[in-house]
């Protein structure tokens, strides 16, 4: 989908990445949506239902956080360590064994890699991938040191225009509900009664409009396909609103 | 339900909430289980799963930051802000405003509080609820700092044993199921033929078993009720994996 090379450009928030995309400034966007430890990112999705920008791509990665060090710096000269407040957060076991080091916030993991990478000092690291590491020319003075293994992220791909592929597809959408006994089971109704497959569903209640839900939903197939255009006009008759966020190639691994 | 004073016992980490109540250290228990901003907190719902409390309540409060300071202490000479990471998170647009401020991770945000209490520092603050600010004796030098106000958190009360109670009841379960075309339709259905109200639903991935899902289910009513009580009878009829979290009354604001 993406050919030759890459730039990639940081931002401070995830508005950022819509604006970017938005104003043309960038081709594409990469986002966070869920993530196996923390689930939905819903301020991503609230962006999604906001912006008119389309998914046309999903990727899941396993998080691994490197404790990164300027060369020549070791483990017993670190007081201060940089990173986002989840990568931090996702380390607590190793802060409880190295007690002199004081954790502090940083807006991106990457972006406190490379202040180490611009001022050299000499008591301090990061948390962040091998990759960044990697990308600042600074060492990992020790190699995954996340509470958990099983934390993976997914993220979505981000374009002003839906994207032509070949291959199994997904879609996503977000719509709405009235909060009345079994509205839900109709809605699921429409897909169920075509045999489509649904790989995540969440309800989230909508705080200005008590008794009214959202509900996030990705099922498997592209919204050219007859029947998946069938049940989205049918969703449409018994719900509120309907909001398809794109259809795109499915990951491997991104269920 | 609770009678008579309460002596909170702060806990650094969820699970040793989990260790205080199964060892009778403490009574009673409270987490957070969901975040109107960052969505469901997996880690509790994994502790629900793996350890035999039983939910008896819910509550949901508006969270509201203020950036706390001992007494004299002002705002021009602040450099280092403790806090939670995820509160550290959610006031990024004070911090854009405030660069000679640096975000200082700490475990918990009252615990921050109770840091400024007890060293008195001259160039530091904390972010945590004004409650704690009471709690300490210390200042509100900002009240209400947080990006968005529409930041609500429902927490759940946890004890040994089920408790019982009057007025509307709400259930929480978590199920899993094979990932096979309308297999959630046919486990809804137990609930929308008893026209039992569902207040909440997540699909959640198991990494170890791909293709297998948990789902988070909250629905209206108790485990008592006879509609109820057939409903997940035949739930287990049809899935592989059933476990009721608990009966509770339902909050007012707590959907």
């Amino acid at each position: 989908m993406i050919k030759g090379p890459v730039t990639p450009i940081p931002c401070e928030t995830f508005d950022a990445v819509f604006d970017s995309v938005e104003s043309g400034y960038a081709r594409l966007g990469v986002i966070p949506i869920e993530n196996s430890l923390i689930g939905s990112i819903h301020r991503n999705y609230d962006l999604l239902l906001e912006r008119e920008l389309k998914v046309i791509g999903e990727s899941q990665m396993r998080i691994v956080h490197s404790l990164i060090v300027p060369p020549g710096v070791s483990l017993r000269d670190i007081r201060q360590v940089y990173s986002h407040p989840a990568a931090l957060d996702q380390c607590r076991r190793f802060f409880q064994k190295h007690p002199a080091m004081r954790p502090i916030s940083y807006y991106d993991t990457a972006g406190a890699v490379r202040l180490l990478a611009e001022s050299s000092p000499r008591d301090a690291a990061a948390i962040a991938s091998p990759y960044a590491a990697e990308l600042y020319r600074m060492k990992q003075a020790r190699k995954s040191i996340e509470d958990t293994k099983s934390n993976f992220t997914r993220f979505l791909l981000l374009s002003r225009r839906a994207a032509a592929f070949t291959g199994q597809a997904k879609t996503s959408i977000v719509f709405s509900l009235k909060h009345e006994p079994g509205s839900l089971f109709k809605a699921l109704s429409v897909f169920a009664l075509r045999d489509i497959d649904l790989t995540k569903i969440e309800s989230r209640p909508l705080r200005k409009k008590a008794w009214e839900y959202y509900f996030y939903l990705d099922l498997a197939g592209a919204t050219r396909e007859s029947r998946v255009h069938h049940a989205l006009n049918h969703l449409q008759e018994i719900t509120h609103f309907v909001k398809v966020l794109g259809t795109y190639p499915m990951s491997v691994n991104g269920g």
